[in-house]
């Protein structure tokens, strides 16, 4: 969370159907869109992770998804949930609980942790050491969960 | 391209609202949603290193941004585009041309540019030289719009 300012401040533009990139502030309604895109992305890649560490494994789709994964956790993705997002809609209404931008400390932890393994999967993934790389897995897949018990709304 | 086999195989794996990862082959409509999120969460990251060199510059957020943007573009987009997925609703209808699936090598030529561009935008993220950051991103630039300009749907 402790990202968030840069992105406030000084970001806010919009890929247009040109490929050009106009700048204008970042409404909430595209915060929104954006962090649940994010949160797609961030799924596909787990997915692809899972099915390989529970089936055939390649070991160079598993290195590309957890590098895509730990970029995306490096971003900054907090920046997506400035003051003003609380309520709205991106692709659809948000689906994270007011309680989330009601315990900044208990957020910032679990985005923590998140990072935290998110980054150490990325490590594993080119050791092709697929039972180390599922347990990882496993414990980051835990990261997303205890997030989404405590602050994301049922679909 | 060449990296779609594996994703159509092996993915497919969807985040459920418990955190959980449940397992069922990707429909069309489902790859047209990640890809539609991953050109979003593109847009946001490359919208991040515009605000920067062309404002304040925080060499951190570029640092971010363009390793998101490329672990993104490493990640094997490509395989969002299978083969069914030629039409159908994301989280909206598919800006995809068809013009896209009957020219996989000019799709390629194209997929292969940005993939350069961006590896070498996060590269130079690092340096801080902020006139060389954006001269590399105005090339990485011209590589969504050529894309876009050929195979994109005005929204």
């Amino acid at each position: 969370m402790k990202q968030c300012i840069s992105v406030i401040v000084g970001a806010s533009l919009l890929l247009g159907a040109s490929g050009a990139f106009a700048q204008q502030a970042p409404k909430p309604e595209q915060l929104i869109k954006w962090r649940q895109s994010v949160y797609q992305v961030l799924a596909w890649n787990s997915g692809r992770i899972k099915a390989n560490v529970d089936g055939q494994f390649n070991k160079d789709e598993v290195i590309r998804a957890a590098n895509a994964i730990a970029g995306l956790a490096n971003s900054g993705i907090g920046g997506l949930f400035a003051a003003g997002s609380e309520t709205g809609k991106g692709w659809k209404e948000t689906a994270t609980k007011p309680d989330f931008f009601k315990n900044p400390q208990r957020v910032a932890e679990l985005a923590g942790n998140f990072n935290r393994e998110a980054n150490e999967l990325a490590k594993l993934a080119g050791s092709g050491d697929v039972a180390a790389i599922k347990v990882q897995f496993g414990k980051y897949s835990q990261t997303c969960k205890a997030c989404h018990d405590d602050f994301k709304s049922k679909d």
